[in-house]
């Protein structure tokens, strides 16, 4: 099966968690709006069409045979098992999602730090609550999320694995975890992290995976920048 | 099978959708926090357990048997089939849990309106950003969620229902936005709804489910209050 992705062709973004799992397993692909001859407006058409039965709400969405699943954690949850990155049990299947969805409320935390009043306003419009929200996420939110995660990691099954011996999404995506935290608040991550070794060795070993770390180096992994979810402004990096 | 809710007993809040589930099944289950015996100790053992193999970030979470499933959108993932509120097939449920997290997006900035800066703080530590959110979302956020889930039923098969003839748990917690934000922005939505009549027409018809309108009656349904994620004040309601 080649999938295509339909996600913003100039950032990481909520796509990214898709995009790591692709390239891991070594998926045949498009990434639609980041080919020259679709681009963005292939994607548009998706968001815009008045014939699409189910329409996505938002980016990313991903298209299999006729099949078209919008947001990240149900398209991981699709991908999963026929990537060979998903328990095939149900109970397997249903506790890996449980700690997908808690890592996109994670993401939508801290996206919302640079982002407080609103997704449609520009941060410029919203620094001084954007200061206030990033204490409150540096002392409160990052320590609990790193917490809970380092505590799923010690109580897993020997193998360093979220779900125990066998690597799945769930590892991708706390590798992308630490790498966004670490490029929006360094100095914050550079604090905890110490106090967190299961998650930074955890980031370690999924970055040395060999398609991962091929992936990782290619032109194909857009650099984190000030346009995605995790955004570094020295200010808020307390 | 006998189901083991645990969610905080003194308001709606997430949990609100997987009861509603339940409610409208006619399930055997426990409300485990609202139990005398057992009330809020009971749910924190479970947060606080260090031997729990697989241990939830926060309420809701169902007790199933041998499993422990929370986050609200999975929880109903689990239950659609089991309690004949999702469809069958593969493709029927990813797009009915599709639509529930996109729900539960929208829930999560109905939340953020009254705490836009931290869930940690009192509504009175972040007011004067909690107005200028709220225009937003009124503004923004309010016709986009709405106007889609208007355009998802009237592209379902005609049955009114947003998978098409038959209910789903999606429409039961449609019910709940539409109760829920005309509690919270009553000024707002009385503008709006005009221009979606589906889904108040949604609305109307789930709460004459007879099932649904027993226990909407019951005390066993809390009423609203400043307590949960849909917050009056008329501060807000612009």
């Amino acid at each position: 099966m080649r999938y295509e992705l339909y996600y913003w062709p100039s950032i990481q973004g909520r796509g990214e968690f898709v995009r790591l799992a692709l390239e891991d397993a070594g998926a045949d692909y498009a990434d639609v709006a980041r080919t020259p001859r679709r681009g963005v407006p292939a994607l548009m058409r998706f968001l815009e069409s008045r014939s699409l039965r189910q329409p996505p709400f938002a980016p990313p969405f991903l298209k299999a045979g006729g099949l078209v699943i919008a947001q990240t954690a149900n398209i991981l949850l699709y991908l999963g098992p026929r990537l060979g990155l998903a328990p095939k049990s149900e109970a397997g299947r249903l506790w890996a999602h449980q700690l997908q969805l808690t890592i996109a409320d994670w993401v939508a935390e801290a996206h919302d730090v640079h982002h407080p009043i609103a997704g449609g306003l520009y941060y410029e419009d919203q620094k001084p609550e954007a200061k206030r929200c990033a204490a409150e996420f540096i002392a409160e939110r990052l320590p609990k999320f790193l917490g809970y995660f380092e505590g799923v990691l010690g109580r897993a099954p020997k193998g360093g694995h979220a779900l125990g011996k066998a690597a799945s999404y769930v590892d991708l995506s706390l590798f992308q975890m630490v790498a966004g935290l670490r490029y929006a608040f360094p100095r914050a991550m550079a604090r905890l992290e110490p106090e967190h070794p299961r998650m930074t060795a955890l980031h370690d070993r999924v970055a040395a995976r060999p398609r991962l770390a091929a992936y990782l180096a290619s032109k194909r992994r857009i650099p984190f920048n000030q346009q995605g979810i995790f955004r570094h402004y020295a200010e808020l990096d307390a």
